[in-house]
């Protein structure tokens, strides 16, 4: 928490309001200050550093610019807000980024009226920026929207879709592509590739110059009032026919790190735009740290970090993280199995497919921010005859569903999903929670949908969604590492449909569904000294349902409780379907749903959000109690 | 079904395999016969025609050219698929397309070899081609993938993404763009203006004339061997820079309803393609029947109809539609409400908006076939101080689930979901059923789900979601007529979260989400003749749900039935939910949960598919006998 940076003019700053009269060499000083304060501030919280370094100048130069919060900044993804923070407001609490009670690592319109619309999933910022211009065009309270969006985002078909929207309706509205040639892995994509050759065909150096031209006869006040911006912002550009021809003016290349290029070019775009603007800003990821600079994913995402050297502080480990854990036992199949594939969507180091990538890499596609196409794209690989597995976040999928449904699950065909980061996520909080797979995935007809409880369990479950070859299957394992169970040398692949037994007990049955079955059994324990043995299961298989096992846990048992990372809607609700189908209700069956409560919940550790949650395992215990009729003062306040 | 029409050469055709040897002469006398028999067949099943008869000589050009069905031919949506089906071995069962037990009437993997993918959702036919292709380079059994997309289709992102991975991957890959400037509805977007620029800039006569020159050097087996194609293609292009910076040689346009244009054009293609292939076919939408080409949606879907005039048989309607109640409800509020507006993917004549677009063509979007960026562009009007209504089919929201999760549910911006074909949805099939919204939405946290049970009921949750202000609310209904009752005058919004009581009864309660209510009335009178008179309520809301009236009517009864027109995971979950958590159960309640099955249902009429599901008023009937231990003999074999 020493060491702070010496940052005498970002000390006068309070809001966008004290920035309103530099001249642009004290902008650089206060972009040169904010980029130290960045720095500083993650190297004590961790979190996405590289982005933010990249936006630096244009942050500064936007809000010395714009009216903000009037004008509206909408940051795509979000992951480089963190100067934007500093600016607004929120520079006393930057030290608490991805902490518990802290600022969130993405914009966040509760927190701020600087942040007018939140994200953290990609590629939404132009869809929303359009909403805003449309909104003040019907008479909205509203000034200029200004979306700022990565080259990788522009991979998603939801920015094209937003695009070609906004290009038909010929609103004003300001789009920023930050092309850093980087997303969180390097670029993929015939749209990269064509953004590489726009600034390729034009030397750095050239439009250094013609805008600094240009800033010599554009000193604010604007000195050319009747000119259309149209007329002016042709003698930046050099390109972009794809985006001039979905109906934007285009402008650009520029050095997203100049501000003489950067003010002038924001200042003529906010003086004369009379429809919808693309500007093409080249920035550097992790600008001005050389540790980010010089890093595979220019500092994208990092643990806490010495400020000199760059080294991060790493966290022991005791066991393999279930994203390792999935990698290597779909590398080792593949090595048997030459129909298996991976598809990642941009997120190789995410899903442990990078390894895959490196062993076969003719069987491993990252298809850029795209889950729609990846989940078709994997469909087709099935109908092929390939073995596709689809490694998503949970949260992502989201993305995909209605592939899932009508190219998947309708036809029956057996992709495999790999659902990485089901539950709560920590640090990321309630945006990248996967809590609703299970809810949606599990009644779509023919499909399989597993949860693993340790890292062993996953290995077979990879085994058995290799083998499983009439109809899609699906299985979710949590972020984070295993519990340090021994390994199956020979995972064979699991009946479909059928659980296991853990403990045999009495009274009470406890049927978990994933990993809180570590907390289950931690439960059990401290119930064991009370003098009481529940039952517990692992359920493996929210679809099908292990039938016979549960009704038989319901027919030996006074009491049933089921247990899941996830949302209502999910395991808890198909056992209870089957319950009532089943009559079993109607015999007296204490039954109990332990899921996700109704609440996004904001970032902190797994754990203090699985406490807030009230699925930890004195949760268990206190519920075991309560469906005993034990009374039991609370151990929370 | 008399008045077939005179197909002698058609009547030769068996497979695609008899069409090899044909002339472009006899291509043509084949595509017309094709036409005749499209026409008579629609013209007694009802369906979409239009479509179809806008790509018969593409149907005959690419069977006659391609190996089907080792090469895989890919129609997108697939309504345009009939002389697809006529000609691929299932002429004698195409009059049977979209009946009960017949064709379905779009692709489908397990009616014929010939459908390698099925569709009906829209712009998925890119990334299954892809998947197909890069199956075959991997060693897959598989020939060429062609990809047939029209233009609307392009609107959509998933497109984009699968254009942009295909672009990258440079696979040899066919993609058919059929162009006939119109979707369902006129087209939109940017996209769609630049296609037009496309062919604008090119007189179709000389295109002709280019494509019969290449006729002329071109007969099979081709002359010049070694020249690649992107040379010889070359000649044939005028434009396409979009597509060529996408990483596609681009082709055209040429004349999609001209046989030796397309022949010539697709057999250099498939001999000489070695990467991405875009070829741009401009086509007339109900091309071939005077009533299609000249009718506003050039025929795009239509009931049975006079095939001499045209004129349709309209079915007598005793009540308006849903679709209609909604549209006029809305237009009404919006009369007195400036920040009321509405938003469409594509589907302006479908949600009823057409009339909302006519009277407040300012308020009124028709994004195209972007349902990620309509949610999240509503989410931005909300955020801008709109009252967005975003007007989509259950089954059509799904491609926007991610969207509602992350842009609306977790910044709690007050979006209004007009769900419409909520259920089974009759000829349409599985494809369009609307089964999991409720399960997908009402796990979410602070969001309002609410059905429909009559339409005067559709009318009172329109106003309780123009007045809903503090977060997201959404309401679904059916496809199809009212019941009739009477409309209110002055509908008033509801209270959040409050059902009502329809009917005073003991024993058993029946509670009803949705318009499985009036099957519940009749239910209830034949129970009556019994002497049994079960209570009856309107739940109104799945979210929040009426506790006060839950919890009442499980202290009342000795059995609660619950019932939707959704899958498991939705109401009755939730209902069942808070039973557990209130320990209502522990008493021995005797709950069932009726929703629809496990499984996919096929087209039929819609009271047949909810005969199937086991959701008509004989199954509650038997249900609330079964609960109530009465013996009966089932009325079903």
């Amino acid at each position: 928490m020493t060491d702070r940076p010496h940052t005498p003019l970002l000390d006068t700053v309070q809001s966008p309001a004290d920035m309103k009269n530099l001249s642009n060499r004290k902008l650089q000083q206060l972009a040169d200050e904010v980029r130290s304060e960045t720095i500083s501030a993650v190297s004590v919280t961790g979190g996405h550093l590289g982005a933010g370094l990249g936006v630096v100048e244009m942050t500064v130069a936007l809000h010395a610019v714009f009216d903000t919060p009037r004008d509206k900044i909408i940051w795509d993804v979000s992951h480089q807000c963190y100067p934007h923070k500093i600016l607004t407001g929120r520079r006393d609490r930057i030290r608490t980024l991805r902490q518990k009670d802290g600022l969130s690592g993405f914009t966040k319109r509760s927190e701020s009226p600087y942040d007018p619309f939140g994200a953290a999933h990609s590629s939404t910022s132009i869809s929303a920026a359009l909403g805003f211009a449309v909104a003040r065009d019907l008479g909205g309270d509203v000034g200029d929207a200004v979306a700022i969006i990565g080259d990788g985002s522009l991979s998603a078909g939801m920015a094209y879709e937003a695009l070609n929207n906004a290009g038909h309706l010929g609103k004003r509205l300001i789009v920023i592509l930050n092309d850093n040639e980087m997303s969180i892995a390097p670029p993929t994509g015939a749209m990269s590739s064509y953004l590489s050759r726009l600034y390729a065909g034009a030397p750095f150096q050239d439009l250094k110059a013609a805008a600094k031209g240009a800033v010599s006869f554009l000193p604010p006040p604007l000195r050319e009032g009747a000119k259309r911006a149209k007329d002016m912002l042709k003698h930046m550009t050099v390109g972009g026919t794809l985006f001039e021809e979905l109906g934007f003016s285009y402008v650009g290349p520029i050095d997203g790190h100049d501000m003489d290029q950067l003010m002038a070019v924001l200042r003529t775009v906010k003086d004369r735009a009379d429809g919808p603007i693309l500007i093409h800003a080249i920035t550097t990821k992790g600008k001005g740290f050389a540790p980010a600079e010089t890093a595979a994913d220019k500092g994208h995402a990092r643990g806490k970090f010495d400020v000199v050297t760059g080294e991060v502080q790493k966290a022991k480990s005791n066991a393999p993280s279930y994203t390792s854990v999935f990698a290597n036992a779909l590398i080792a199949l593949a090595d048997t199995d030459s129909r298996i594939c991976a598809i990642t969507a941009a997120m190789p180091d995410g899903t442990g497919l990078d390894k895959f990538m490196k062993r076969y890499a003719s069987r491993c596609f990252d298809v850029g921010i795209a889950e729609q196409h990846a989940v078709t794209f994997a469909a087709g690989l099935a109908a092929g005859g390939m073995k596709p597995f689809c490694a998503l976040y949970s949260t992502f999928l989201q993305r995909g569903y209605d592939q899932v449904v009508h190219d998947v699950a309708l036809q029956r065909l057996p992709v495999r999903f790999a659902i990485d980061r089901a539950g709560l996520v920590g640090a990321d909080g309630a945006t990248h929670a996967g809590s609703f797979d299970v809810a949606f995935l599990a009644n779509l007809p023919g499909i399989v949908v597993m949860a693993a409880s340790d890292e062993a369990e996953l290995v077979r479950m990879v085994a058995t969604a290799a083998a499983h070859d009439s109809g899609p299957i699906a299985f979710r394992f949590p972020r984070g590492e295993g519990v340090g169970v021994e390994m199956p040398s020979n995972p064979q692949p699991l009946e479909i449909g059928k659980g296991r037994m853990i403990q045999e007990g009495s009274g009470v049955a406890i049927l978990s569904f994933g990993t809180r079955l570590s907390e289950v059994q931690t439960a059990a324990e401290a119930l064991s000294a009370r003098g009481i043995t529940p039952t517990i299961a692992d359920a493996r298989f929210a679809k099908p349902l292990d039938r016979d096992m549960i009704l038989q846990l319901a027919a030996d048992h006074d009491a049933l409780i089921t247990i899941e990372e996830g949302a209502v809607g999910g395991f808890g609700s198909h056992v209870a379907q089957l319950l009532s189908d089943e009559g079993v209700f109607d015999k007296g069956l204490k039954f109990r749903s332990m899921c996700l409560p109704d609440t996004f919940i904001d970032q902190s550790s797994p754990a203090d959000m699985y406490a807030m949650a009230g699925l930890n395992a004195e949760d268990i215990e206190a519920k075991v109690l309560e469906v005993m009729g034990v009374e039991v003062i609370s151990k929370r306040a």
